[in-house]
């Protein structure tokens, strides 16, 4: 299975002007591709972290991709900081310029060919509903940070890694998590599944959201099927899927 | 001015099963707080990168908020792995373990009382009105997950680590971000302030905005006196506060 990493690039983010939407939405997407998302982080549009950031998540994961940064104004500094994650040269990309002279024609500025200003050796990935490609560089897909196109372009690299699948059950119960805690305890170690406890206090009908996850369904069922058993039947409001 | 990181642990937050709102609360209200958020990491439920994460933000800067892992179930394990990242014992806390106590009583199971086991040298902060309190190690404030108790524990530490404020004014724009670069940058370099230009293409009635901040209004004024007196009237859609 593949594992990933999101660096959402922006003091925006920081400061609570802006409310990310994009890791959330990477988070669904990479889970239903069967691929393992093991970090989100949110840096500041300052070099040294951005770089120490990037570096950190390529060395640690199969996937990164980054939100933000790649626009024209001088807060824009993620293109630069990813060369220098990767010790590389910047160098302007003869077909990004190309683009950006035939969209923006005699309204263009030195400030929009710096969005052509790529790593050394970085990959162009077209594909989906936007002309502007990805730029990738190693295992670092460079995304927008803007919501509509960062989606859309999330969708058009996910195929590339594709692997498998997740099942998941969930039981919804009127139980106090410390009076589950031994019993969820045991079904983990006694099949190959994992298992989550989220509790509630906001007066909805149950109390605790218990969550059985696999790459197969046989061992969520069974897992299903012991908590099931064991557990007082009028403490189970729901499980759903239901069995 | 204080600096601020924040750590959301959990595997349901990488797998898209719950989507956070604990940052973005955060965020905003540490910078009501003239607080400085540098950074937030999400990390799964995993002893490693809880250790390496708490480890780097604690060191990094004056204030960590952790959220998640602190209930009774066998996935909350933020309480041992602070205690490891400062390379404490685990200890039972004898006031915790008298809540637990009165609030459980017949109920009490050994996995509550989990919930006691802390740090060696760990601070209990009360206040608020919940009457589990905050623990703190060093610089870390450890925090629930679930949203309504982690919003009052952080209001409640909040006061704390206040300091000053932020004064922020924004220009919508009809304009493309690569023609009002150079001015914005221009203008950055001229006056003790922080200019962000956040466009978007989503049919509303701009579309950029730029913000001016800093932490005195007198600059910040400037700034945007600059900006419009430079722009072309046609341009400038609103100034919000208006001058």
């Amino acid at each position: 299975m593949k594992t990933a990493a999101i660096v959402l690039i922006g003091n925006e983010l920081l400061s609570g002007k802006i409310v990310d939407e994009n890791a959330a939405y990477a988070a669904v997407q990479f889970r239903a591709a069967g691929v393992s998302l093991r970090r989100i982080a949110v840096v500041p549009d300052e070099p040294d972290e951005i770089v120490a950031e990037v570096r950190r998540c390529s060395q640690a994961v199969d996937v990164v991709v980054t939100s933000g940064g790649v626009g024209p104004t001088h807060d824009d500094i993620t293109l630069e900081c990813i060369a220098r994650a990767f010790d590389r040269r910047v160098l302007r990309d003869p077909a990004l310029e190309d683009l950006l002279r035939a969209h923006f024609k005699d309204r263009l500025t030195e400030d929009h060919l710096r969005m052509a200003d790529l790593p050394e050796g970085a990959e162009l990935v077209f594909g989906g509903p936007i002309a502007w490609p990805v730029v990738k560089l190693g295992n670092v897909y460079i995304l927008p940070g803007v919501p509509q196109i960062f989606r859309a372009k999330l969708d058009a690299i996910l195929p590339a890694f594709r692997g498998g699948r997740f099942v998941l059950r969930s039981l919804y119960l009127q139980a106090d998590e410390g009076r589950i805690a031994a019993l969820l305890r045991d079904v983990e170690s006694r099949l190959p599944v994992q298992i989550g406890s989220y509790p509630r206090f906001d007066g909805a009908d149950h109390r605790v959201r218990v969550t059985v996850e696999a790459r197969e369904s046989a061992p969520v069922d069974e897992a299903v099927r012991l908590l099931v058993l064991q557990l007082p039947p009028e403490w189970v409001v729901r499980v759903d899927p239901p069995v």
